[in-house]
This record gives C-alpha cells, sequence and structure tokens, in this order.
C-alpha cells in the first residue's frame, strides 16, 4: 500500500495536468466515467456485499447498513449525477473581473483550480462518485478518504472511474483513494499542507469536531444546521404553517430541516394549536408560555434551544416581539439557515438585516438552502463558515482566482 | 488588566452593532478619529519615546528602532490613511449577485462584515491605526495585537482612537486592544474560535508559522514573495532592464521585490552582461550558465532558489526553453507574484496558465502587486493563500456574504 505522502505527491502532479484540461476533455471524462459505473455495476455491487457482510458481523445498525447499501438504481443513479455534472457550466477560465489602472496596466480575476481537494467521509459510498465529479469538472484532483466500512465498495467506484478517466486522456491520479482507513491516517490526511489545497469533511459533528482539532490544512466546514422559522405577528398564518409543516416533516434528517418555533406572542394562541394539528407524530417541546396554550408540549430545556435534532422533533418558544425574536434566533443559530414568515416589509427587512447566518428565508421552507434548489446543479456541501464560502458549494466554490496584469513595461515609482 | 476573553465578549458585543452601522456614521468616526490623532499627536509621541527609550535600554537595532519610532510626520500620516479610507465605497451591502428561480424564490448574495478581524502584528505602530480603519469601514470589530515592544505607542494610539470613534457614536469597543503581549497570550488569541471571525498576522516568517501552528482561528496568511522574473527568448530587452531594476531595487526589503530573474539562454548573453551592469551594487548569485557569461556572478546554493532575499542579492538562472522557465518558477514560487517580459503571445499565455500564483505579470514590475497600485485605496495584506483571499487585500476582502432568499409561501417537494 502506498504511503500516504506517495499518494499526496501523485495528487498533486496530477493536479497540474488537470488544472490544464479543456472542459471538452473533462466533459468527456465525466460521461466514460459514467458509463463505465454502469457497465461494471456487479463488481461494485459485489465489492458493496462485502462491505455489507462485514456491517452485519459487526454488528452494525440498519440505518448505518442503509447508508451503506447499493443497489443497481443506486449506481444508475451515480451515474446520473456526473452526467449531470458534466453537462454544467465550467467554472475553470471565467474572468471575474478586470479593469485598466491609469497607467495603462490591465487587470483581470480569473478563475482558477484550487488544485488538490481533499474529502474526508463517512458510509455513503456514492460520495466517492459525488466528490469525484465535482472535483474533476472544477479541474481539482480529488484526494478521497472514505470509512473502512465502505472500503471494499469505495475501490471498487474509485477503481472504475479511475479507468474511466484515464480512457478519455486525464492521469488516473485526477482520482486518488486513501485505502489506510486508520485514525492516525485521517489524521496525518488533515495535515498534509502543501499538499491539500481545501479539506471539505463530510459527516457528522464528530468528523467536523476532529478537523477543527487536528486539521492543518485549509479547510472548508460543512456544519450543524439548528435552523428557527420564525413566525411574526403579521405572518400569513396559513402559509406560515406549511412552512412549518415542510421545514420539519418533508426531510427531517438533514441540516436544512427546521428544528425550532419562534413565535410572536399575538399570533401564538391561533397559531400554536394549529401547529401542534398539523404536526401531529412530532414531539414538541417548548416554553411555559408555549405550553400554557398547548398543554402537550413538554417543557423545553436550556439544551433544546441549540439542538440540532435531525428527527421529528421541535423546540417551540414564544416571544415578545420581534428583537427578542432576533436575540433568540442569534444565540442559538448555528448560522446556516434562518427564516421569518411576515408580511410585514420592515420586520423582513430588519430579520434579514440582523440574523447572521449563510442564508436568510423571507416566506420561504428553510429546506430551500440546497445547491440543487439555488441552481447551482450540484453542490458539495454546505458551508456554515464565512471565510471563501457560505452557504451551498457548487463548483464555483471549488476554485479560487488568481490576478493576470499586462503592460507594456511599466514600473514603480 | 481585562482577561483575554473578557476583551472578546467585548469585541464580539460590538461587532453586533457595527455590523448595522450605516456608512455615514463609520465615515464620521473615521475622519472625528483622525483629527483627534492630529490633536493629540504630542500625547502619542510622549508614549512612542517611552517605547525607544525602553528599545534602546534592551539594545534593539537601529532598524527596530526606525520600525518603532513616530514622528509629528507619521502621525499626521496615520491621520491621513483613516480620512483615506473615510472617501474609499463601502463594501457593505452590496448586492454580489442575484437571480430567480423557477418556482419564484428570488435569491440574493449580499455583502456583511466578518464580525471581529484578529489582527498581529509586530513593531511598526502605524499598522494600530491602519488596521483599525480598514476594519471600521468594512464594519467589523478590529481586536488588536501588537508587540511589547510598541505597547505604550499602541496603547496611545488606540485610546484616541476608541475616543474618536466613541464621539461619532459607535462603541468604544469596535476597536480593542490586547495589552498582554506574552506568548501565551498570543497563542491563546490564535485560538479564540467563536470569537474571531478573521485572523491576519501582519510580520515576518516566524509570526505567520506561528499561526500556521497554533491558530484554529480562521486565518488569510500574508506570505513570503519570492518573486521571478523571466526574461523570454522574445522579450524586448531594454523593457526587461528596467522591469528587473524597478523589481530588485525600487524597495528591496517588500514581498513584491524581484527576487530571481530566470532567462532564456538564447538572451542570456545580451541580457545578463548588461543586467549585471545596471544592477551594480546588487550582489548576484547564479548558475554555471549565467556565471560563464558574468563571471562575477556568485555560486548560487540549492537554497538561494527558494529565497526571499529581502535585500540587495538576486539569484540568477539560465533556461533553455519557456517549459524549463515555467517548472522552475513553479518550483521554487511562493505564490505572490511572477512575472515574464516577452512579446510573445503564445509565451505569454502559457506562462500566465501555467504558473500558480496570486499574480502573474506580463511586462510589469513584480512591485504592481499591491492594493493601492491594484485601485483598492487601502489594503490590509496580501494574501498567498488560495481560500477566500488571493492577492491584494482591500475592504471588500474584509467580509464575506450571505444569501437572501425570499418568497412567498414555497416549499419544496
Amino acid at each position: 500500500m502506498a504511503t500516504l505522502s506517495e499518494l499526496g505527491r501523485r495528487a498533486k502532479q496530477a493536479s497540474l495536468e488537470l488544472a490544464l484540461a479543456p472542459t471538452s476533455t473533462k466533459d468527456e471524462a465525466l460521461v466514460t466515467a459514467a458509463d463505465l459505473l454502469v457497465e461494471r455495476a456487479e463488481e461494485i455491487l459485489r465489492a458493496n456485499g462485502e462491505d455489507l457482510a462485514q456491517a452485519q458481523r459487526a454488528g452494525a445498525s440498519s440505518t448505518a447498513a442503509d447508508r451503506l447499501r447499493l443497489s443497481a438504481e443506486r449506481v444508475r443513479s451515480m451515474a446520473n449525477g456526473l452526467r449531470q455534472v458534466a453537462a454544467l457550466p465550467d467554472p475553470v477560465g471565467e474572468v471575474v473581473e478586470g479593469w485598466v489602472r491609469p497607467n495603462g496596466l490591465r487587470i483581470e480575476r480569473v478563475r482558477v483550480p484550487l488544485g488538490v481537494i481533499g474529502v474526508i467521509y463517512e458510509n455513503r459510498p456514492n460520495v466517492t462518485s459525488d466528490a469525484a465529479g465535482l472535483c474533476l469538472k472544477s479541474g481539482n484532483v480529488a484526494f478521497l478518504r472514505g470509512s473502512s466500512a465502505a472500503l471494499s465498495s469505495n475501490r471498487a467506484i474509485a477503481g472504475v472511474l479511475r479507468e474511466g478517466f484515464a480512457k478519455a486522456g486525464l492521469p488516473e491520479d485526477v482520482l486518488v483513494l486513501v485505502e489506510d482507513t486508520s485514525y492516525e491516517s485521517a489524521r496525518e490526511f488533515m495535515r498534509l499542507r502543501g499538499t491539500i489545497d481545501c479539506l471539505i469533511p463530510r459527516g457528522g459533528p464528530s468528523l467536523v469536531q476532529a478537523v477543527l482539532d487536528n486539521a492543518t490544512v485549509p479547510y472548508v466546514i460543512d456544519g450543524d444546521g439548528n435552523c428557527h422559522l420564525y413566525v411574526d405577528a403579521a405572518a400569513d398564518l396559513g402559509m406560515a404553517l406549511s412552512l412549518l409543516v415542510n421545514g420539519k416533516t418533508q426531510r427531517p434528517s438533514v441540516c436544512n430541516a427546521t428544528e425550532s418555533l419562534v413565535v410572536h406572542r399575538d399570533v401564538a394562541g391561533a397559531f400554536l394549536p394549529a401547529a401542534a394539528e398539523a404536526l401531529a407524530g412530532v414531539r414538541l417541546v417548548g416554553d411555559e408560555a408555549a405550553r400554557q396554550i398547548v398543554p402537550t408540549i413538554e417543557p423545553a430545556t436550556e439544551e433544546d434551544w441549540g439542538k440540532e435534532y435531525l428527527d421529528l422533533t421541535l423546540s417551540v418558544r414564544v416571544v415578545d416581539d420581534l428583537s427578542a425574536a432576533i436575540a433568540h434566533v442569534q444565540r442559538y443559530s448555528s448560522g446556516h439557515t434562518e427564516a421569518i414568515v411576515t408580511r410585514d416589509l420592515l420586520a423582513a427587512q430588519r430579520f434579514t438585516r440582523e440574523v447572521d447566518a449563510a442564508a436568510v428565508m423571507v416566506n420561504a421552507s428553510t429546506r430551500f438552502t440546497d445547491g440543487e434548489q439555488f441552481g447551482f446543479g450540484a453542490e458539495i456541501g454546505i458551508s456554515t463558515q464565512k471565510l471563501h464560502a457560505r452557504g451551498p458549494m457548487g463548483l464555483r466554490e471549488l476554485t479560487t482566482t488568481k490576478y493576470i496584469v499586462t503592460g507594456n513595461g511599466q514600473i514603480r515609482s
């Protein structure tokens, strides 16, 4: 097995060639790899079967096994993902801005690949294909480190993709999979400064924490979403109900699901009983004021306000006014998505200005914070940090820029 | 003395108010503080005198004392810096882009302040004022940690600025100076996650290394510049000479000075003797081919090729062709600024495409990589990293963006 630094060297080397590859070559590589995935689905499913058998022996939960499991359908969907990415516009080469200085120097800021993108991820083997596709299209080498539980699947998928990319004329090492899945290797991976230009962790809070604690390479954090929906005094309560039910129940396990309901006291009496009815099956925890209106709401603890449940639980808070709503949201926000429902323009303005989050929604479901929903075609994650990228990250967020300055002999005096 | 975490708490609190301050208030604060700096120059110079006396007792070098020394003229120039920043456009609130989705959702990406910007810097006390001005204009609290050698000066300057800012109605804590200048405090400062939204080190390689080794807060590195000037076979040699002399000698101590000359062998025989003559007083080190043409060139070691001299030394390399030039530059580049001199359009295209640096110059001096020269009005540094900001950082690079999504009840299906 090659050492991590040897793999890194190969990734870096391949990145120099990939950065200069024309769009047509990259698109052909994606489509060729997609075809090959479907053609070789059986081989991939066989490898996946090994991982599943191993998981069963290790007594993995049914949720964990579900995340791991591939099917012919899922392999087709991975292939389609690659084809979709091939169809997206190439961000590389875009002239982001340009101007001419008084001395005649022409300055252009041009979009270029980052180089090598490290992705460290948990069970789902489809991430291998999804991440590889987005990295390749944006001109970056995908340096992937999945979990030990999915190693056979990842190895099979990566092998097929590398073959497909090479068929189109790119170096195989535009995708490099780390097969040493030990803890020590993960830590070393996060510290490959000079090799990894950007690290993106895809996984739960413990993975994110490991990156925060150990990484010395630049990274973008795809963090928690403790998303609030604030129902203002001037809200259309029918709309508020629909946004609440959608945000909480349409897909409760994802980061842009609604986790907390904040209600203006003027409408709490009318709204909360209707909300409790519409959310039958959802566990509600709330403050004293909410419980006086709907007695079946359980008492919330301090911990509840900051919690990303990722299941059918919702915290409920009644506030005196917009200021109190903003203060509550600001205090417990994870900086992902916060929403207000209101017809009051000034309230909407204040909420969007004062709430500090990657996305602030007015009269829309928190579930919309998503690369596809934003129109990016695909996403590699949702950044909850402020530097480099904030919010859904598409192809553009996998690039950097460089300045190209053209003169005819200008010197500084 | 307040603890670092208490100072951080104050900075964070003030950042909420400052982020919402209108441009007119921020500009008034800058101008008021500028006036106050001039008015209270004597007090500042007295404090600076204490630092200078202390430096003398400690046996500081004359260069160190020079960096530390203020004068009435330098205080006026600090004040003028603040006035210039007041006159620049406010980046906050800019709608960077916006579009409407097929379901009617309106998505806007809006520029907002980062929050609290930590700046850790070495001797020059004018950084206190310069950094405070740029942070304030971009809506960010300046959380400043200078060196112990400049503590009295920094305390006096910060005191006057805080008074000026408060006069205009902003909280005093939009500028917070850390007075504990111990090593432990610097380390703790770099680890104030949740308080510092972006850390910018302003200083030499050892400070940058300390940040790379210790920081857990997000940071932007203002790194070294081992800038190359490549004189192509198709260069106008008169122009090349002028760019070389300007790049090397106009201000050798700064990061965008030219440190290495790379010459195509076809023109080396004509160019190197002229270059050696024009660079009389500059120590030249070079490879064998260069030394055969100009025997006074001393032999270069491997270390020389990667070195940022910051003085009147230049390394000289003769290459066989453009590919060799690009390979040499790529290998030893610090990712700051690289330049080509040529009349050959295809050579210029290849060089700008293949060289990976914050700025690539064609027929212009490397000295132009600079916020003022780029037209940003001012700069807080030059980023040599790829995430967030790359190249000169002006007010815009001190901001982030948030998405504001406006609907009329859209839900996801």
